[in-house]
């Protein structure tokens, strides 16, 4: 199509609320549009990426013989009931009632909604294994969108789910879903994706990886050993911390700390190692607004999703109030009261501890916690850290870095067949719930971590099996009768040959020709100009700046076929 | 793909709940589920037509320069507002707030999200005309969900905005659609679709076409001129009545009507001609229950439409309590009172007319509206009638039909860029708002519509260009080993030709595998058999029984290819 025509708007300003570079780039190129937090329209150019992503998508999906369904985006609020989850998720379920006060929610994720479609079809084991996806439009109330379409309220979201009669033909299939998925971010330009264990979070089951894209721009944290294979996200790592033992048991000891209101503040002041000191983190249940206060190694920081996972429930950081009983900056386990009390491993064998004394401006010295406390029992609550011992390998190998995630497999278990009592009739006439993995990807967030992963400065350099077209034909002053009938012509072989072009012959100068170009990322450009006419020939590049070469007239539509192929 | 891999449940009862048989033939081919009333999750077999469906809308959107874009589902009731509709639309919108107590909405249709994207891109005339379309989940909060998906409240539609900076240019792409639309239904199979006239409804705008596919089941009634061209649908279509002169003027005279609460008794008891009479039909303003009663012909039936639309409010069959002041059945227009009156043109130029007296069991007869009323304004508020006058020739040449909407198209003028503001400067530098066009396509319901036109008593009958498979094979007999060895060579064979093969060699009865197979509806099928392996053939059929024929095994996916190509 000619690029005079192409709906949306390319400019060169970076816009102010854009942190992250894929998304000041498609505001700038006109690839989608704000509409409201976290909600953005798809203009034509990123269509085209979306497009060629879901199929590509599409056909990994139906190689491992996935089979294209559509459930809906609303859902009665009974589904969810059914499997537990209408209660137990948080905001992010939006939540309404129809014109005639039936409770209904919209899908952020359709397990319930593939139980309900298969209870009948898989009540025979003959029907097993199976797998069902979709491509749909998905809502999550997200409490902050950011990014541009790296996390949003809207999105379309590739989802599959498979059902099985073991626990051998879950993981057989969980393995092929899990290559599929590296094929298809090898497809799209990113090959550098790895695979790593998560927390399952809302959708529980017994495990899950996560795929992640490594870059800075990235909101999760990764954990991968330099010495093994073990990469893990933050939030589902293993913490392990070795502590030196103590020789000489000391008394507890209640030392005055005039406003040292942070452990490292207490050390330093004391003199003693922060390795030796017991930090207090303290956090409200999100239900009841109970204290829970985690004790942990001061140079080691808590794990909240870990947290979470143990007490089964949802928390935030403690507002502490006058009349809470608790001294803020200044809390430790001894003799605590008004609230619950947690112990990190991390704690586990240090003696001589120093830690707060539950009054102002007064710490103690030389806890020893089973002397001081009794037993106590200790729980995996700490983030893992930089050159940490790895859980796999038991070297201290571990680095810690950020990533994008694109994708999400998951071992579910019976937990929803179970939950919504889908059953079949084994070969020996006996009653199972059928196990379940689901499979996720976020379109959108996979094209702007394509673009995250790959452009320059001055725009998206896209891969050519996503890009929006595959060659960018600009005709160099449009004004000049001879280039202009030329990049005509040309623009009209190549669209016979069933090339998709991108054709600029507006009367803009060459440096607003080329920006547009940059912005719009398609990797193969054709240049047509009087100056190159006369030479009979014109410049082919390639957006990622690997070549640039000049090519007679009567050779670009072969050069380009090649180049393509 | 095999059959016995194929999710979804296929049955031989008809589901008690569907009335027309494309909603029980689709439910017993496992073509979809009901999840919630009017909600559907569409099973495997149904989205490999709708997915051909929307392939060849897109081919024909894109063929008039149309530029795919995704606009959200949930949208920010500011952007409705701005157009007015938040409140002028009615509980079909469905209306929510977000967890921050945002009103937000489900897009039920984009006009405004159309205007929101391209408010700045169409600042200038250079720009125009230009056309944006999505393939989306809709969700509309229908009060009565029924026949399956032809009426329903989730559904995927084609919608297409496009905006021009003339009437003529509007008129000249409204042509383009208009056979764009032709095009997509002659290619899904329905060229018998007819474009109508029709209501605008909650879209407004100057004019639209809705193209109807003849059908008894239709919900939608059709006003055809078999002597003109003259199309409308009932709700649009002008009606046209003609009344004899009067010959003698005859006094108001009361008469007792013991019990005749309709004009039909009245008119018998009185010795009347229907056609002398005015009947008197009674409303309520759904905003503030106001009575609103029409005096039309005895013999005509209000359009409740063209009410509507004369009001510019939703009304209801009126609930005439004891305190209202209305004798029910007895309603008259001489001397009425705690009532606004409305005269459809139908009683224009009748004298001595027969009417209620507003007295329980008295009626007038003698009534001359001039003479007794003074002058009253008449409005079309009637419905067209079977042998009517015709708008367009005046031949008394109307026939009532009914057909199913499959498309919907709108001359929407500058409705909306008007109440959101979006101009463009013309070559002058003069402001102007943009006209626009829309167009609406569903495609579960263009669907269930083919199915409708073309199916049997045993299933659909789909065409060749959106079958969910292009041939069905049947190996009958599959412990047959020569049948079974053939079949699956063959299967092979097409599956390497690129056809499109659903391949059933499951061990059930040729009764089990030809009535599975009338339900997929495949327009080729073939039939391996030890029977016919015997012979040195294979039976192949089309699924509308216009061919069936034995042919030699070298000779199957040459005869096969001939017969799809």
């Amino acid at each position: 199509m000619k690029l005079e025509n192409l709906v949306g708007e390319r400019f060169k300003e970076r816009p102010a609320d854009s942190v992250i570079d894929s998304h000041a780039l498609m505001i700038r190129g006109g690839y989608m549009k704000y509409v409201s937090s976290g909600i953005f329209t798809i203009y034509p150019v990123l269509r085209r990426v979306t497009r060629k992503i879901e199929q590509i998508i599409r056909e990994e999906m139906d190689a491992i013989d996935g089979q294209e369904v559509l459930f809906p985006v609303v859902l009665p609020a009974s589904l969810w009931q059914e499997s537990g989850r209408y209660d137990s998720v948080g905001n992010e379920l939006l939540r309404f009632s129809d014109r005639n006060n039936n409770p209904m929610l919209l899908g952020m994720t359709h397990e319930e909604a593939a139980v309900h479609l298969v209870r009948e079809y898989g009540r025979t084991y003959t029907k097993y294994p199976f797998m069902v996806y979709q491509l749909q439009t998905k809502f999550r109330d997200e409490p902050r969108p950011r990014g541009g379409l790296l996390r949003v309220r809207e999105f379309t979201m590739k989802d599959a789910y498979s059902f099985h009669t073991s626990q051998n033909d879950l993981d057989a299939y969980f393995n092929r879903c899990y290559h599929a998925y590296e094929r298809i971010f090898a497809r799209v330009g990113i090959s550098d994706t790895i695979a790593v264990s998560s927390d399952s979070g809302m959708m529980g089951g017994s495990f899950s990886y996560e795929f992640m894209l490594p870059t800075q721009v990235g909101e999760d944290t990764l954990v991968i050993c330099k010495n093994c294979d073990y990469r893990a996200n933050m939030e589902a790592a293993e913490s392990i911390t070795v502590n030196e033992g103590t020789s000489a048991i000391q008394p507890l000891d209640r030392v005055f700390t005039p406003n040292m209101k942070t452990i490292e503040d207490v050390c330093v002041y004391l003199g003693l190692p922060i390795v030796s000191s017991c930090k207090a983190v303290v956090y409200q249940k999100n239900t009841t607004d109970e204290y829970i206060i985690v004790f942990i190694r001061g140079d080691i920081e808590v794990n909240e999703t870990k947290l979470i996972n143990y007490l089964q429930e949802d928390i935030h950081p403690a507002i502490i109030t006058e009349g809470s009983g608790i001294n803020s900056g200044f809390i430790g386990p001894y003799k605590l009261e008004n609230a619950v009390a947690l112990f990190d491993k991390s704690l586990d064998g240090i003696g001589n501890l120093c830690c707060g004394a539950n009054a102002v401006d007064y710490h103690y010295t030389g806890l020893n916690i089973e002397r001081d406390l009794g037993e106590v029992e200790y729980h995996d609550l700490a983030k893992a850290t930089e050159c940490g011992i790895c859980p796999q390998c038991g070297s201290a190998a571990l680095t810690i870095s950020r990533g994008v995630e694109v994708g999400h497999i998951f071992q579910l278990g019976a937990k929803y067949t179970e939950a919504m009592d889908m059953t079949y009739t084994d070969d020996s006439g006996n009653l199972h719930h059928p196990l379940m993995g689901c499979y996720g990807i976020g379109v959108g967030r996979l094209a702007a971590s394509v673009c995250e992963a790959h452009h320059d400065e001055f725009g998206p350099i896209w891969p050519i099996s996503i890009a929006p077209w595959q060659v960018h034909l600009c005709c160099v002053r449009a004004d000049d009768e001879i280039a202009k009938a030329f990049a005509d012509r040309l623009y009209a072989q190549l669209v016979g040959e069933d090339i998709e072009v991108i054709y600029d012959d507006r009367l803009v100068s060459a440096g607003v020709m080329f920006s547009d170009a940059d912005l719009l990322g398609v990797p193969v450009r054709v240049i047509v100009s009087p100056r190159n006419m006369k030479d009979d020939c014109c410049e082919i590049s390639m957006r990622d700046q690997s070549m640039s070469k000049k090519v007679r007239l009567g050779e670009i539509v072969k050069s380009l076929k090649e180049l393509l192929s």
